[in-house]
């Protein structure tokens, strides 16, 4: 009994920060399969958007490593359409790669904080990389929020507060300084893992710290 | 008895081939686990070491991506860990990263020719990681081919031939043409694959390949 009871009460802890950003390829399958993994885990989840740029300009870069290293860029596109297909998720080639994912990111922030973020992001990354639409636009964003049974004026009046703004800024300074280099990142007790490669990982960790 | 027999046909024509360079970290995981894996499904191993200096110096870097980008390298020394421990596989970060592996490649070449390259690979790797011996040292690499049960002298001079320093200099060109930009990198029926995570999808991959 008293083990049983350790148990639920530790399910109850088991937590994942999901850091992403709408620019990532790879950040796409992650979220479109981490809601339902993780509720079957009993694994809850933190959505924390950020963006990559300020942390690629750190690294000198001014552009996608995929763009600046096209060998690297080609075996992407080979390997990420791999990836959706081999997860029954649909998959096109965007037109416009990387798109600025600052708006989507910022209305992200405010649907993480009322708790609707996966079904935002989860739609913001098909718009992206299924239907190859420039989520850059804020109609395409505000059709995001929409299919959420969202409010799109009001999440994008919201996600232009100065307050906002400076939040998203926070939150990817918190991320540089977690050593946090690209998306999708997960922490898990602490521990890092990159990648939708390491998604799995990241919620066993979680349950297995939350166990402990 | 037709399917039978056509799948014992497909089964001698599965190949993947094998690049890897000795300094690259997820090679040594890869280079442990791909032999038993690719016996057990079937599938013949075609060894290809190449240098990724040269590859590397391509893009811009003199140096290992890992170094020459922190964040990525203090999270990389983390990852690998966690991935030989979850193979069951020794670990010790080496004291001095990267390695020139030029020496142990050119023996390598020596090896994949006469057929004893995955054993020598795997104790190149080994004394690299596990080790932590410079494997840029002829009587470490000495030593690998002892534990081979073949005669160093034999093999270092041959890895000193005109001919064969010409043969890996053309196979890093290669790998170069076919876009190969980090290792370990895998080919199943011409499609690549990069990474120690891809190793069971490109054995899947060469398996599959043979049995169309």
């Amino acid at each position: 009994m008293a083990a049983g009871n350790a148990g639920e009460r530790t399910k109850a802890n088991a937590r994942v920060e999901v850091w992403f950003e709408f620019a990532s390829t790879y950040s796409y399958p992650a979220v479109a399969r981490i809601g339902p993994l993780a509720r079957a885990a009993g694994v809850e989840l933190a959505w924390r958007p950020f963006l990559l740029g300020p942390i690629f300009a750190q690294q000198g870069w001014k552009d996608s490593p995929f763009n600046l290293y096209p060998a690297k860029g080609a075996y992407m596109w080979l390997d990420v359409e791999r990836t959706a297909r081999a997860h029954g998720l649909p998959f096109r080639r965007p037109s416009q790669f990387p798109r600025n994912g600052l708006h989507a990111a910022r209305v992200a922030m405010v649907a993480a904080a009322e708790g609707w973020c996966e079904d935002f992001a989860t739609n913001v990354y098909r718009a992206n990389f299924a239907d190859d639409l420039d989520i850059a636009d804020q109609a395409v964003v505000g059709g995001c929020v929409r299919d959420c049974g969202r409010d799109p004026e009001a999440a994008l009046a919201a996600a232009q507060s100065p307050e906002n703004k400076d939040a998203l800024r926070s939150q990817t300074e918190r991320a540089l300084e977690r050593g946090v280099f690209g998306a999708p990142t997960f922490f898990a007790d602490s521990e890092m893992f990159w990648g939708n490669d390491r998604l799995e990982s990241a919620l066993a960790r979680a349950a297995e710290a939350a166990g402990d």
